[in-house]
């Protein structure tokens, strides 16, 4: 790990030259001189900034500020610069778990300290600039005049310089559970009502509306992605677009009544970031989102494992089973109603012998643990009634014997993962959060899936709120104090916290496979969710449906080889095998790449992309040095290219290609794949096709001659 | 303990004659017959009840029900009586502490079964009826067609026969400190405006809105008082009047959102309260609120003991020192600021010193235990800012030696009262109660002092909803898993949950001494409040000031003498002494009442009684057997009467007279108080003074021809 700090005072103003005017300001430059960011006050004393990517404009002049509550002089205007400062990062860290094993933090820094005159209080602006983009956040250092404070809005402009390309679902207070829709800014407007699509709580608030991460496409040929980084305790933002001056600005989410955030001195909001490339993939391969958030919390961090998973899941999200163990109860009233004298409707899922099934599936195959929905009671009325003490999170159903089952589990060789839906009721979580996680350490379960289904209680708060963001967050900490790894659903889409934080292991707050059971997908929808909603963190997708016709009638837009792919291109350290060991059984041949995949990565290479229309990802396996590829693709069939040029080059290795037929389409022939074996090395090129909704998945480990005897090789 | 249940099953509708109609209905009488409720569905299907005691209306026809939210069939007409049934109970119970170490619970219960004949949905009500009132409450059993509903209104109605004479205070949400007003029902409204002074946190609602326990007194001679029992889990009652037809109505405390209560089956609402007398001392003797609550739920109760303590508190209120430390910080932040650099303001309260000093004169003067408040960081910044992370309750400030304080504390055999002041930031008390009482545990504190001052969080929550009834049961219920008790400042008024949940030893939830710093009380508040805010159990009203000058320039609206009586007729197992050592030293002769008056007791006699004007309670100790006498009097000079028939015939007794001087007056002599020790027996009677704001206090004991010699015989 090398580690420079430069630091460079420059409290005086400089004269300089910037696109194609002239203002009095700072700029600084990203460390190979590409990015350049531009700060100046307005004549109106208004902080704004520029930023510039080889020369184009990326974001032209915009605002900084916040409209403050109860206040009359907001933080809009009127500043002087007091100091400024420039210096000098560059430092290699080592995450946990991730894509890369090692993670470069290279940047130039600029603090720009602000005095508002009127008021004579201090904001400062730290700018970030990496090559790939920059991060900015204001800090509210211990002062005289500026204790707490409450934010009405805060003002932070993205000024685009056209009618991009944007890939975007409605911006909500309380789901992120849409699908992308690809659209011009100009469109946006026109296509949200549409855009908006029933969820169990949502709160869309503008017609304009969007949320972060936003994926942008402009027509000079920039990928542009506005997000946040290291979101912790303040309201997560969205973006709104004026889509006249083609202006961005940031849009908190607000409490239950319209207020924004709370905060006191020292204050420092979360990054607000742009990342920026001249190809999709550099998106994908910025590391801008983890860098800026703080190193990791947790000292010994032996305990945090990838895991793969299969559960008893997906037959209660297709209807077959239910969550609930009988049907005779409009209402549970915990330490009330009597389980063990009510009539079972015979279609728990999560019985002891379903869960056994499961575990002998995991323990056959490798997986490392077992996911169980519904084992606790409570399922009978916990959604839709705003019910305060839903779960207690400690407590089974009758037909589920922990204690038998824990020890059947660890015979095998299996862990076991915990489910606690909160339905929302967070205060309720809390008060049993210690004896929920005492359980699961007392039984040995290594993670939680935690959920939050519902509208919020407190009742009027929004999902994404500054109290809920502090929630999720105390969720997190306090697990780690238990040695628990958190999978948090529902909850706030991630910024890169699990860097800080490296046992918050995944999160879903997007549109995840669930949905293929209530109506689909998308078919191009993960070839957008990596730009988008995994720019924060891997998102426990729950890939690996097999069977795209379901229970309930639904079906899954996906072909098998597409579902495939998403254990490679999808990152995560936890991965479920969301179908049943049924239908993996009926597909033995295939179901081999999911019982290969690897979960951690030395490094990872985006091969081709193209969000909305194909993906292509590589990605060296830490332990094995074994390479996967994965590719996703949109509505059309494709034909892509893989150059195998990140091989050794003096190596030769065995591909095992699982594909789709030239027949294959993710509506009317899904299942239609082949698996070829192919020997390559640093020369090969492989031109495959995918299918619409398509895919391919290879993995490639070094052979030597003998076992490529009779194998083919690639040309 | 003696228990008699008789089922008598009434299936049918009877018709009989009540008051001045003939109805349909139900129609049971109390224990000694004095006291007649009838039932009643009206024309339109309504449930109507009536109380009638001696043959006088108390509540004339008054329909029941509620309109629930999201519900076209409300529960307010078209029922049909399914079912009703009467039955006796009659139990001796033996509360943990008291003003009485046996309780009679002793009614006539009706139960009435009803069907809403539109929604097919059952609702009962049940009735009991004591020889003192009525306590009636709404259940919802177990049902096919009711599960969850959301109580918009409870439509309670109590209809007054007449345009009594109210003792009340305004309705509101957030706040029970307001000064009675006594006014007629008819002049409430025009009061309103004058009556709701300013406080922290207020939201008043109506202009015709009180709290309860509402203290009542008809032109035809009956004290009639509406309060209720068993406030668990369900939002605060106030009362509504409709100020031409004279009827109260239930109004409910809402959520943020304006909803009431959120119930499941099987639910019960509390019982709504009329107590009734031809005197107001049998308000005072009624024991409705307890007997309609649980029986303790703590099964070893020999932790909880009543307290006299003195503290770190008075000289905060007065404003002579400071819970702070610092006046340096603006905001203070938990974990970041660091109060070891930062300048003490010289007049922090809280100081191991300070303590120590506390300690030592509780040691030498007999008291049990030590209150310090402002004893652990945050209190820079506490108020008004709506901090949600604004104390941890368990780190001292610097200048408190926790560990000292507790050593020395011990050694001088002395317990050591916490003090934890949540600011309303509920969700922070609940995430850090476990370890703030496992502190308590591990240094030994019996008891809590909690505080619930300023607006709530979560945001727009109010401290009287459900959702915060909800929390101080739930502080209460954990703190009992630690063997605390618990005395909660500015939470719900009681309901009698201290029979269920006796580690609930006292509250505040009213306007206590502390006022007297604030500008001062009313100097007849003290005659009212046992009638109002004491039907719901014991009051932390902190008595025992001596210098009524205070530091500020408040005045004290009490004569010395006054004070002492509080603690005879402000029933508490908590008691304080609540001015300065220094104080009591000026007074040594004075001070040696509070030093011996009991804090338990065997029985309580309400001697004389009128709220408003004054208040003679005799007590007899629980262990040693002595009595006490207290009297407190309203604005004007009053001499009153004591009959000493209460004690045994055959004895002699040594009475201690501590009394105002003729000349005394709350406002312009406060302090002229004497004590007179006389001779008395079962026939003597005293007729003694009191000044206005004044009052007197007895010490009686047994005592011998010897120990009576020099002592003049009371004539």
């Amino acid at each position: 790990m090398k580690l420079t700090i430069m630091n460079l005072r420059a409290s005086y103003l400089i004269l300089f030259l910037f696109g194609f005017g002239t203002v009095f300001g700072q700029e600084i430059k990203s460390p190979n001189g590409e990015m350049q960011l531009a700060f100046s006050l307005d004549a109106a004393g208004a902080p704004t900034y520029q930023l510039n990517f080889k020369n184009k404009h990326v974001i032209k002049s915009s605002r900084l500020g916040f409209d403050l509550k109860n206040d009359s002089t907001d933080l809009i205007q009127g500043f002087q610069i007091i100091n400024s400062s420039e210096s000098t990062f560059d430092e290699t860290w080592t995450p946990v778990w991730g894509e890369e094993s090692e993670i470069r933090n290279h940047h130039q820094e600029l603090l720009v300290e602000l005095m508002h005159q009127a008021s004579k209080r201090k904001m400062n602006i730290r700018f970030r600039l990496f090559d790939t983009g920059l991060g900015f956040r204001y800090e509210f250092p211990v002062q005289e005049n500026m204790g707490h404070f409450v934010i009405t809005e805060e003002l932070s402009q993205f000024a685009m310089t056209g009618d991009h390309t944007a890939f975007w679902i409605p911006g909500d207070y309380d789901t992120q559970e849409y699908d992308y829709t690809e659209s011009k800014l100009s469109e946006i407007r026109g296509l949200m009502e549409t855009a908006i699509t029933p969820n169990a709580s949502q709160t869309p608030f503008s017609e304009t509306g969007v949320q972060t991460s936003l994926m942008m496409k402009s027509t000079d040929g920039l990928y542009i992605n506005i997000h946040e980084a290291a979101l912790i305790d303040y309201p997560a933002m969205h973006v709104e677009l004026d889509d006249r001056a083609m202006v961005f600005q940031s849009h908190l989410t607000p409490d239950a009544q319209g207020d924004k955030g709370y905060l006191l001195t020292p204050a420092q909001t979360p990054w607000r970031t742009v990342i920026v490339g001249e190809k999709a993939g550099d998106i994908l391969a910025s590391r801008i989102t983890y860098n800026l958030n703080e190193p990791s919390k947790i000292e010994d961090t032996s305990w945090i494992k990838p895991m793969k998973y299969v559960g008893v899941w997906w037959e209660m999200i297709t209807g077959q089973s239910s969550w609930s163990y009988t049907d005779e109860l409009k209402a549970v009233k915990l330490g009330v109603t009597d389980f063990s004298t009510v009539k079972p409707n015979g279609r728990h899922g999560a019985t002891t012998e379903n869960v056994k099934k499961h575990i002998d599936f995991a323990a056959e195959h490798g997986f490392d643990g077992v996911l169980v929905e519904g084992w606790n009671i409570g399922w009978e009325d916990w959604f839709g009634n705003s019910k305060d003490y839903v779960f207690d999170f400690v407590t089974p159903y009758p037909d589920f014997d922990l204690d038998g089952i824990t020890a059947y589990a660890k015979e095998k060789g299996v862990q076991m993962i915990m489910h606690h839906e909160t339905s929302s009721s967070v205060r309720n979580y809390e008060r049993h959060l210690d004896q929920a996680y005492q359980l699961m350490k007392d039984y040995g379960y290594p993670a939680v899936k935690s959920g939050y289904v519902g509208d919020m209680l407190p009742r009027g708060e929004y999902h994404y709120s500054q109290w809920l963001v502090n929630h999720y967050q105390y969720a997190v900490e306090k697990a780690a104090e238990y040695h628990i790894m958190v999978n948090a659903h529902e909850a706030v889409r991630p910024t890169g916290v699990a860097r800080t934080w490296p046992n918050l292991i995944a999160n879903e707050s997007a549109r995840g496979t669930e949905y293929q059971a209530f109506g689909g997908n998308k078919a191009n929808h993960v070839t957008i969710l990596p730009f988008t909603r995994q720019i924060g963190g891997p998102m426990d997708y729950t890939p690996g449906v097999f069977e795209m016709d379901v229970f309930n009638g639904s079906h899954v837009n996906s072909t098998l080889a597409n579902q495939l792919a998403l254990y490679v291109t999808m990152y995560s350290p936890l991965q479920m095998a969301a179908d049943y060991p049924e239908n993996y059984m009926r597909f033995p041949d295939a179901f081999q790449f999911i019982k290969d995949v690897a979960l951690d990565w030395e490094k990872s290479l985006y091969l081709e992309a193209e969000p909305g229309y194909y993906l292509t990802v590589a990605r060296k396996a830490k332990d094995t040095g074994e390479w996967f590829v994965g590719n996703v693709n949109g509505f059309e069939g494709r034909t892509g290219e893989v150059k195998f040029d990140f091989l050794d080059a003096d190596k030769t290795y065995l591909a095992e290609i699982y594909s789709d037929t030239a027949d294959a389409h993710y509506k009317t022939n899904p299942q239609a794949y082949e698996i070829r074996r192919v020997a390559v090395d640093a020369n090969s090129v492989l031109k495959q096709f995918s299918a619409p909704g398509g895919g391919y998945a290879i993995r490639i480990r070094e052979a030597s001659k003998e076992d490529l005897k009779g194998v083919k090789k690639l040309k």
